[in-house]
C-alpha cells in the first residue's frame, strides 16, 4: 500500500526519469522494507529465547502475538514485488534481484514461525527444574550462533556482500554440530533419568527450531550469491568448498 | 532449458498469436512440469516411508540420491518462470498465477527435503527392535494422511479447485493431532523403558518430517485459493472457518 503512495510521488518528482532508474529506486525501497522486516524477526527470535531462558510467559505471549505483524509484512512485501514487476517490467538480469528478494521474504517469515515455536516451548516446558543448567547453556550457545548467522545474512543482503554470505554459510556446519552434540547429551540424560523425557523433548524442539533458523539464514546467503554471481548456486557443493576456511 | 526450445517452436507455430495466449500456453507448460515434479516428490515420500518401515537401506540410499533430481527441477522451473515474466510481461492479474506457481515449487522442493530426512532416519534408526509394532502403525497412519494431503494439493493445483484446496487444509488438524498423540505415547514409552530413548527419538524425527509435509501441502492449498479468489488468504483464520465441516 505504501508502495503505491511512493510510486505516485515518484511520478511527480521524477517524470522523464529513465524507467530503469525508477526500477532501481522502487527496488531499493522494497529492500529497505525487507531489512526492517528482518529487524523485526531478529527481535522476535531474541525475545523468544529470553522467554525460554527465564520462563517468562508474558514475553512468550508477546512473541506469539507479534508473529501477526511478521505475517502481515510478508503479504505486503509480496504485493509490492508484484507491483514492481508489473509497473517496471524489469529485464531478466534485474529480475534476478526481485526473485531473490521474494525468497528472502519467505525465509524471514519462516524464521518468524520458528521464533513463535520457541515462544510456545517457553510456555509449555514441563518441569523446567528437571533440566540441568548446562542444557540451557548449550541452547544459549546455539542461539548465539543462529543470531549471528541471521545478522550476517541481513548485512550480506543489505550490502550484497558475497564474501559475507559465504562466511555465514560456513557457520551452518557449526550450528548443526551444536545441535547434534546437544541431542546426544540429552539422550544420555533422559536415558539415565527417565522422569526427564518430556522436559528433555521440550527443550529439544526448541533446539530444532534454532537449528532451522540457521538453515533459513543460510538460504538468504545463497540468494545473495545468486544475485552477485548471476548463477544459481542452490543445491551445489558450493558451501562445502568454503567450509573450514572461513571459521 | 526445455522452456526455451518450447518457445522457439511456439514462435514458428503461432506467429501472430496474441501475446496473452502465448502467455497462457507457456504457463500451462510450466504448470505441467510442476505437476511432474509433484509426482516425483510423491514417489520420494512413498519410497522413504517403505524404506523406514522395512528398514531397507538400499531404497533409503536411492531416495537420498533422488533428491538431486528434485533440486535440479526446482532450479530449472524457477528459471522458466523468470523467462516467462521477461518474455510475456504478464499483467498484475496473470502474475498472481506465476507467483503462486513459484511458491508451489519451493514447497515441493521442501517436501523432497523432508522425504530425504525420513530416508536418513531409515538408515540411522538405532535398535529398531526396541520400538513396538504400534509405533510403526501410528507412523504409517500419519504418512497416509500426509500422502492424501499431498495428492489433493497437487490435484487442487492442477484443476485450480478451490473446494478441494479447502478440504485438504482441514486435514492439517488431523495430522497435527496424530503427531501429538504419537509424541505423548512415545514419551510414556521412553519414560518407562529408558533404554529406548535414542530409538524413540529417531522415529519421532521421522514423524516430525511427515507432519511438515502436511504443512507444505497446506501451503499449496493456500496458494490455490489465493489464485482462485484473487485475494491473499495466507495468515488469516480462513482454515479455522472450514475445519470440522470438511472432515
Amino acid at each position: 500500500m505504501n508502495f503505491t503512495d511512493n510510486k505516485e510521488q515518484d511520478g511527480k518528482q521524477m517524470s522523464g526519469m529513465h524507467s530503469s532508474k525508477q526500477y532501481d529506486q522502487d527496488l531499493e525501497w522494497i529492500r529497505s522494507k525487507v531489512l526492517l522486516m528482518g529487524g523485526l524477526v531478529e527481535d522476535q527470535f531474541r525475545d523468544a529465547m529470553i522467554a525460554l531462558e527465564k520462563g517468562d510467559e508474558v514475553l512468550a505471549d508477546r512473541v506469539i502475538k507479534g508473529d501477526e505483524k511478521v505475517n502481515r509484512q510478508e503479504v505486503e512485501l509480496d504485493h509490492s514485488l508484484t507491483e514492481l514487476i508489473v509497473r517496471r517490467q524489469p529485464a531478466a538480469n534485474d529480475l534476478r534481484n526481485v526473485t531473490a528478494t521474494g525468497k528472502v521474504i519467505t525465509d524471514l517469515e519462516r524464521i518468524g514461525d520458528e521464533a513463535t515455536k520457541i515462544a510456545r516451548s517457553a510456555k509449555n516446558i514441563r518441569s523446567r527444574e528437571l533440566l540441568l543448567p548446562h542444557h540451557y547453556q548449550t541452547l544459549a550457545g546455539m542461539s548465539q550462533t543462529a543470531r549471528r548467522m541471521l545478522r550476517e545474512a541481513l548485512d550480506a543482503y543489505a550490502r550484497m556482500d558475497r564474501e559475507q554470505a559465504i562466511a555465514l554459510m560456513a557457520l551452518d556446519a557449526v550450528i548443526d554440530r551444536e545441535f547434534h552434540d546437544m541431542m546426544r547429551d540429552l539422550i544420555e540424560y533422559m536415558s539415565a533419568e527417565p522422569g526427564t523425557v518430556a522436559a528433555g523433548l521440550d527443550i529439544l524442539w526448541a533446539a530444532k527450531a534454532i537449528e532451522r533458523i540457521g538453515d533459513h539464514a543460510t538460504n538468504i546467503g545463497e540468494y545473495v550469491i545468486y544475485v552477485v554471481d548471476g548463477e544459481d548456486i542452490r543445491h551445489t557443493d558450493y558451501r562445502l568448498q568454503f567450509q573450514g576456511t572461513m571459521i
